[in-house]
């Protein structure tokens, strides 16, 4: 089968936002083994959208368009799809009674042009919208197929996991099965080098990639639909395990650093509490971003200044004066403070120079101490990152986040 | 003028990479005047190539082609620009004197291969590469022009911006000027409705972006190159924000919502502290995102207990028994005691049930209470939010942070 994808927006060409749709639909297609040999796109413009469409269906089997549907006049992608199959658009009644409930959980008024987007091309398939008011569709005709995806990167690819997917895949009868490991406390060209010689095999495959202080292996296998992948992907990743130890923190994608420390500590029934000084509130976000986060964290404090370190947490003044605020005697003092007044399991403190101005000779922008109090007592480390502000937050609390995965291991 | 970026490159169409050239270029394109009506992605294939060339050709006045400057065989843009325009591929000296120098410098063997870099179509403009070792080119046919620039991001930025973009600039002597304004608290639709009659002007144009919550107006004028564009901008400007009022929070691409009222607090010199629950430090992390957080939030509590709310805050047991912590009365209290404790100016709350779990029909997923106490007393304000736990407590932060906004107004 082969796809070509058609991005309709003039935002595209104006280079206001860039096309991760275009890169999320071509790498879901071709884990289908679904070939994409075109990627167009055009403005909000009726003449282009149209032309654009004749091509792509003279050239390819499935086309999926990205953008375009919201309610301005504006959007105009299933119009001149309707246009160019030469079907007529239909009111979709469920899709009305689905918008008229989002403007009334709102408590938003429904203008006329909202109504739009609950009108297909006759036949169309419908794909409800669960992230937000525009449903796409799905429309064969003639041995082609055009599937119609809103543009909005979060809707678009809920859309395609949960529904256009499986639609896809039931019409392709091969599968690819990829399993992905997650490694942190390791950098990429070292992991590299680790596995050098597990890249060659063609099936699986393996593939690193890295993210900010993070690395991703993916094995994927190739299979008929109904074959089991497992015996194909077991013993590679069992290798990498091996290399790699307990740099591994998790599998599949949606598994970050603080779900996994959340899993372990709810599995222990062990709590945390929080004190966070340049992550800003970061760490107690990340985890709050998990559902069930309530029965682990107790607590989190974003003291920011010495005021806020001395009274909530209990720093003292000859700390803050003899060794300032951003030192290892103040991140434990901050840990253990956050573990008495919580009466917590474990607490986690950061305390550094995240830029950009802030820094001296003696202690740099980047400069960051990480505590962990527990009943072992408190344990502080020393890091030196790089990068910009919001770089030297990630990785403070990336690397907060692994110091408790390690200690609950 | 009229452009399309043509892009090369079978990594796109696997979704390896992001497109990022296309964006730059046409961000760079539309600065000049200069339209973009096309973006397309073909692989390294000859075939599709060509075809993809010559359509360009056809319907702009000048391609863009990005990648396939490679030294294997892969890389052939060069050569099907050549074969397309009728053109012979020549030797050009200073390019193969340049390879050499490179790979002497780095003491690596040159490749017979690497020497196909060093060829061009007849008559073309070489563009050196000062970060990599392939060179672009211009060349210009009946009226037409093609430019050939390599893929890599630092090295297609690099080429456009020392070589070609002054190559473009002396022919066009247009530039385009854009204003953006911030919008909250009101939908793209009813924005769209209020705006409605402005949308027909064709210089400037007006547009609407939306992301998760907030709404952007962009408002574009063309004009000479010598031309100041204020006069034609001002107007619409003035407009739009006497029919949306303070619903516009600011200006520009960069400025955020906690960007606009950190200033806002920083200019009165008032403080800030923070009582959250369902966002659990996401509002402190945003706050702390813009450099010189430090002199305006105290501190932020992540309370998500009940015990927590008990102990940190001052929220009473009764208020949590009778009402409930999703309530306003446990809003108003956290904010109150977020105030007390801290001494700030003004104390923001927040809690609710971000799901998916936790929700019953008289108190469902999205319910979220917002308190804000301040000298004025406490105030609460209910909303009831839809989406995933992420949007959820995504809205629940940017409303908090517009409500401080409109107290500091």
């Amino acid at each position: 089968m082969v796809a070509e994808i058609l991005s309709v927006g003039t935002e595209l060409l104006l280079g206001q936002i860039v096309n991760s749709d275009a890169q999320y639909l071509s790498r879901r297609l071709s884990e289908l083994g679904i070939n994409v040999y075109h990627h167009t796109t055009v403005g909000d413009n009726p003449a282009r959208v149209r032309e654009a469409l004749r091509q792509a269906l003279g050239r390819s089997d499935l086309v999926i368009t990205t953008g375009g549907l919201g309610p301005t006049e504006d959007d105009l992608t299933k119009e001149m799809v309707a246009q160019e199959l030469g079907l007529d658009m239909r009111l979709h009644q469920p899709s009305m009674r689905a918008l008229e409930g989002y403007f009334e959980r709102f408590g938003r008024v429904m203008t006329e042009n909202n109504k739009k987007q609950a009108y297909f091309p006759v036949g169309a398939h419908v794909l409800p919208n669960r992230k937000g008011t525009a449903p796409g569709c799905v429309v064969e005709k003639d041995g082609k197929m055009v599937a119609v995806l809103p543009g909005p990167p979060r809707e678009l690819t809920d859309m395609y996991d949960t529904q256009l997917e499986p639609f896809l895949r039931a019409r392709t009868h091969k599968r690819i099965a990829s399993r992905f490991l997650r490694i942190f406390g390791i950098g990429e060209s070292e992991v590299e080098t680790r596995l050098k010689d597990l890249f060659s095999g063609s099936n699986p495959t393996l593939a690193l990639y890295c993210a900010t202080g993070e690395v991703t292996a993916r094995i994927t296998v190739m299979c008929e639909e109904n074959e089991d992948p497992t015996p194909l992907l077991n013993p590679l990743e069992k290798e990498i395990r091996a290399r790699l130890g307990d740099c591994v923190y998790g599998e599949g994608l949606k598994e970050s650093l603080a779900h996994v420390v959340l899993n372990k500590l709810l599995e222990r029934k062990a709590t945390v509490a929080l004190a966070e000084s340049c992550t800003g509130g970061l760490i107690a976000s990340r985890l709050v971003d998990c559902p069930g986060a309530s029965d682990a964290l107790i607590e989190g404090h974003v003291t920011y200044s010495n005021q806020a370190k001395m009274r909530v947490l209990g720093v003292t003044g000859k700390t803050l004066r003899e060794f300032g605020a951003v030192s290892a005697q103040c991140a434990a003092e901050m840990a253990a403070g956050a573990r008495g007044i919580s009466g917590a399991d474990y607490a986690l403190s950061v305390t550094g120079i995240a830029g950009p101005g802030g820094g001296t000779e003696e202690k740099p922008v980047g400069l960051v101490y990480i505590g962990l109090a527990s009943n072992q007592g408190v344990e502080t480390w020393r890091f030196l990152f790089t990068g910009d502000r919001g770089r030297i937050r990630e990785l403070s609390c990336l690397n907060a986040l692994d110091k408790l995965r390690r200690a609950l291991i």
